[in-house]
């Protein structure tokens, strides 16, 4: 593995060096294990992603480190904003309305940047 | 709306009777409403539905509803598998063995209606 | 204390003898301290616990119990019926459908006994 | 609907117009469909929604909105402690002492306004 | 990594065939990665499972899986009374009882067993 | 009971003044009635706890105020983070993710404190 969805594998390991062994094994299970199987697309990945993120809650830092990995993969932020209203039907407003605050502060930041 | 994913809707709404009012805003919000939205495709809408159910835990009716479903609309059985095994990233093994268990009872009991 | 809800305590006691000294921790703590608390009514804190019950999901048996105790001082069932209804908005569909079944189990076990 | 819960429906909206169409579905389907239901007063729905929110952990900025609505349905801010604190038998002592912080925190505020 | 817990692997692996490759994983994953590392002891980790699974609810059969391992590993049937008792401070009441239900059936199965 | 884990009862008490009645219940009941059960060391009791609350979400603060306790009842920083770490099989990785970010602020802080 040498890359991750585009981005160079060191690139994604380094903040994660800080996490010492568990860092080692989001490289190894999550990213090589699971995100490389053959059975689902990555785009596909990011959609369960973000959905299950959101639905669970409390997980805002990874909804927003996968926002970024959903866009890279091909998804826009429309659909991102689609997924998070389809939320609501399993779990409620809130978890749906902290999502969309993510997302909003996610957006603008990258529009900083840009 | 006369169909819900090429189901008539009245077959879809007569289990949903039942639920009195409940019954009726299942078929107005998340039929009516959520599910018709233009910008994300139902077969995206069902893969993000098959992992929040997994992940939340303690939802098997619905999860099994939504297998249904989500064959329906162009998932297939190998992609509900891997959707499953996504999950265990994000919400750790035990509720990925449960909807797994689930997938299983579901794909026997379709083989033996067949 | 000598009743709970009008039952007399030996009554609530007896099947959590059961649980050791969790029954006795039932008996003195949510029972003695809280349920005897003043400051509200003891048919809001059914309220209160019933939707609690309906939107965590997994607590199934709980909420029968409590079910019952909740006609007992003085709601409805279509008072249950609607604070079921009242948590979609804020856990989502799939609970509240499960808590649902549970009434719907729990009212026609009720109407064959009477 | 002109008012939800005697503020006028104008201002409750406002706020929600960022969410978009999130927003819009809160105003039809929570405020539109289920608070104005007849079969359970406000106040009594406010009971079971400071409750769940307080259970379910993770969704304190809609606590503290709900806590707002609870004063103006008629609890007072003891009942909102009492509800709090109800809660610790069925979710534990930390989801209690998160919302009893989040409780301080709206009072203080409150009377500074005042 | 020839036994898990002085059970041959075999012995452990073959009820896992059935889930294909989320089997594999758990072998891989929590068994080969996770359980075998140096920094805490089998008999604590199992004490970590026992109070996690019974407070996260809804993942009985998972559950009892681990009553049986953490007797394997040196903890008592008190001991895991006592640590369900010890949930209901983090997680309420509902979650321990049903955990203690688990116990129950399990170490009656055992005994009728022996 | 005049100590809780050698620590005078009256300074674990001052900071629970401010929940009013909760205070007192959380010495009663947790401290009082439940940690100082025989069946269970309170190192074991710490290592559920910690597990509990970092798989959970959500319960931050506590999760911080028990990494001291657990410290002060013999778990080494070491230990912490292999609990920590074994929750990522139960719970998923965002989780752990979140709880190890809170180890490293109370280690960075204690290390500033000494």
């Amino acid at each position: 593995m040498s890359e991750v969805y585009g981005v160079p594998v060191e690139q994604v390991v380094a903040p994660l060096r800080d996490l010492r062994d568990l860092g080692r094994y989001m490289v190894e299970f999550p990213y090589g294990d699971i995100y490389s199987r053959d059975g689902l697309a990555v785009r596909d990945r990011e959609i369960a992603t973000i959905a299950m993120l959101t639905a669970l809650g409390g997980r805002e830092p990874q909804l927003r480190v996968h926002m970024a990995s959903a866009l890279n993969v091909g998804l826009t932020a429309d659909e991102l904003y689609e997924i998070i209203i389809h939320t609501v039907v399993f779990a409620g407003f809130p978890t749906a309305i902290n999502a969309l605050n993510v997302l909003r502060d996610f957006l603008s930041q990258q529009e900083k940047e840009a």
